[in-house]
């Protein structure tokens, strides 16, 4: 009982990566304790509260344990305290939104059934923003300054210049920042995560933010941002998604996947200067959007192989 | 033949309450009335109009009857004269928005009727915030000032004290804001509208104003609006509708409209810092989200019994 | 081979305006070039790679033969052209947006296919504002200062005086401004170019046009945008997929369309001030969101006879 709801827990912090697989979780965990233990706790915390959500509501077995309710959860605990001050309110608004994160998650499974596309990570993106705005209006619900100032959007020209330290930094930090981490060596303890759930998926991860730095680099993007991962994170998901979960990998599919890596890219910046009047992040919307269009679009597609 | 046609329109008006109850809808009109003979008249010219053309467009009898093509022509009405000068070209944009309103409810009635989800105030919602977004250009379609300014949002710290006062007022405000009054005997008298129709919607309605009164204080939502009911107004919506209304009443249920209703009052702050780049009033949008959220997610649990 | 493919292309040319029709097509590239060359040399880049894309997809030749993967990518082009700078990585982005145009068409295909209601130009809309939006944050991506500048929407008060010319111009502009020109030749080409297609459609378009003029002069529109043809050419698309394209017209479909028509006027309004803080133009999105909707409804009007 208690091993099958810890291996549930622990495939929901994997399935961040679209992992079903218990060990890549804890070493996702792992990634993210050495980085902050606070987030670390923040995760198992999320996931924990909406794995049990989902139980409690009777969702069906077989979805649980494979941590579909338990990602979102996850995400949205690290996101609430890495945006939000890390007091006993804070803490309570990460119960609530793990909680609802399993609801509107039911709700997409629900209404994205008929054309068989997954809810992502849209319910962790929804519940989070939900709450960074909520600060607007409630007082006593405190942003730690990290959410971008509210303005209005304006065409920006080449900041910084790209090095060697740039390139190798943005392409592990843009597999952390799939879990909020700044770091490293957290990003290379993810893509071992990842090569314990896949090969194919590691590798796709790494193309990925690499594509996503190499495109953000070519058509201007600011160098600290590039440096942090900024622009690997979507893609690197992107790319674990249509690469390596949801098709079979072949000449036409690699293509396909790359097209929507790219565009990825774009709809990043889209998304991140389509928020800055309200002072919110991108989070992984760009990802979602991208995926599910693509995946949409793939009936109409016969040479696409679906898993 | 015009008994039939009143009793749709007084249906009509009860359906905003979520209630089949033309008695209910005339008791809506009184306390409408009360507050302001301008706005009851706008709300039946609204439901008129709205009502007409679903049977000038030969929308299936039973439907106009149980009044679903009425209550948002009802709101978009009042809505427009709430926020708009009371000329001639704002009353007719009142007919004009109350006849596409019932366009809007059929569009939506199609779109959502795979998943047995109804349009609840979507319409009005919509209707109005074009009617009222559209101001920015046309010069000849004049704002009250009611409108709130136009902003970025940003964080704030909590404003005022609550007292016993508050609460008292903010309780029936809540119930009356659900058509734009901000009067407390109004607030009764819809709450006594809402027991002829049902016992169960009557409590839930009291018990949501509250718990969004409530849920908004504790995290630090400014005195002014609490009093004003504007914290209550959606969490009243979401509580009938789920309370009341789609599922049968149990522990189970309860616990499922409580967590939405708890979730409305963090929606409705979201919503409505998201809309101040725009100045535009959340309006419903709230209950409309969070109701459409947790209808939408729950086929996945079976303990709810839908009525 | 060569002959059919081209065939597609002016079919693609001629879908902008909704007529399956390379003549059509053809005539309205004359009007484009006559115009400018480079917009001309664009749409029909744009609609050869997003037909091409479409045949290496392997999408179904019929659709293809039929134009439906060319218009957007048509559009997108002449969009990218228009608002950012025309240097290479600018073309870069018309070949990219317009292979994602058709990503996204066959997304909103298989989306939208359960309720019968074709993509229109959504695809165009969503793909060029990513890139719009995109130069808020990539520096290389520069605009040619058309875009509008971004602010927060106020209310407008009645600007210039309203002529004859104004009138003349504005409706012909009206037709223009579906391809981005503001050339009444080009707009007379463009209704020569319907006629080709369809009597109805041509009258559609001219009546949609002045319609959509007439309604914003009345809201106290300002005049240059009335003479530049802003408040035509989603009318003008509005009236010729409703009034000429997917229902039979009679008296009932007659009035419907043009309810629709005034509708979209409004919407326009709005679209356009909401997104006032994005600096973003509202493009053919209000001819999207209300013929999708009134096409979502007429399932529950059974007087109106589909095509």
């Amino acid at each position: 009982m208690l091993a099958g709801f810890l291996d549930s827990v622990f495939r929901g912090v994997g399935q961040v990566m679209l992992q079903n697989n218990s060990y890549a979780g804890l070493v996702f965990l792992a990634g993210i304790f050495w980085n902050s233990p606070l987030f670390a706790c923040a995760a198992l915390t999320g996931t924990v509260v909406s794995t049990a959500t989902a139980m409690w509501l009777g969702v069906d077995r077989q979805l649980v344990r494979a941590g579909l309710f338990g990602f979102n959860g996850s995400l949205v605990a690290i996101g609430l305290l890495y945006f939000l001050r890390p007091d006993a309110l804070t803490w309570s608004c990460v119960v609530l939104a793990a909680a609802c994160s399993t609801i509107v998650t039911a709700a997409l499974m629900n209404l994205l059934s008929a054309w068989k596309v997954p809810p992502l990570t849209a319910p962790f993106v929804f519940a989070s923003l939900c709450f960074f705005l909520a600060t607007a209006r409630l007082g006593r619900l405190e942003s730690t300054h990290l959410l971008p100032t509210a303005g209005l959007p304006k065409a920006v020209s080449v900041e910084g210049t790209v090095t060697a330290g740039t390139v190798v930094e943005g392409l592990f930090n843009g597999i952390a920042q799939i879990f909020f981490q700044g770091n490293v060596v957290t990003g290379i303890l993810f893509a071992i995560g990842l090569l314990i759930g896949s090969r194919i998926a590691c590798t796709a991860a790494l193309a990925g933010s690499m594509s996503g730095l190499l495109v953000a680099w070519g058509m201007g993007a600011a160098e600290p941002a590039i440096r942090a991962g900024a622009w690997g994170f979507n893609s690197a998901l992107t790319a674990i998604a249509l690469g390596a979960v949801f098709y079979t990998l072949d000449a036409f599919s690699f293509t396909y996947a790359l097209l929507a890596t790219v565009a990825t890219t774009v709809v990043f910046a889209a998304v991140s200067a389509a928020l800055e009047p309200l002072g919110m992040p991108a989070l992984t919307l760009p990802f979602v959007l991208v995926v599910w269009c693509f995946l949409l679009a793939s009936p109409l597609f016969p040479g696409l192989r679906t898993k």
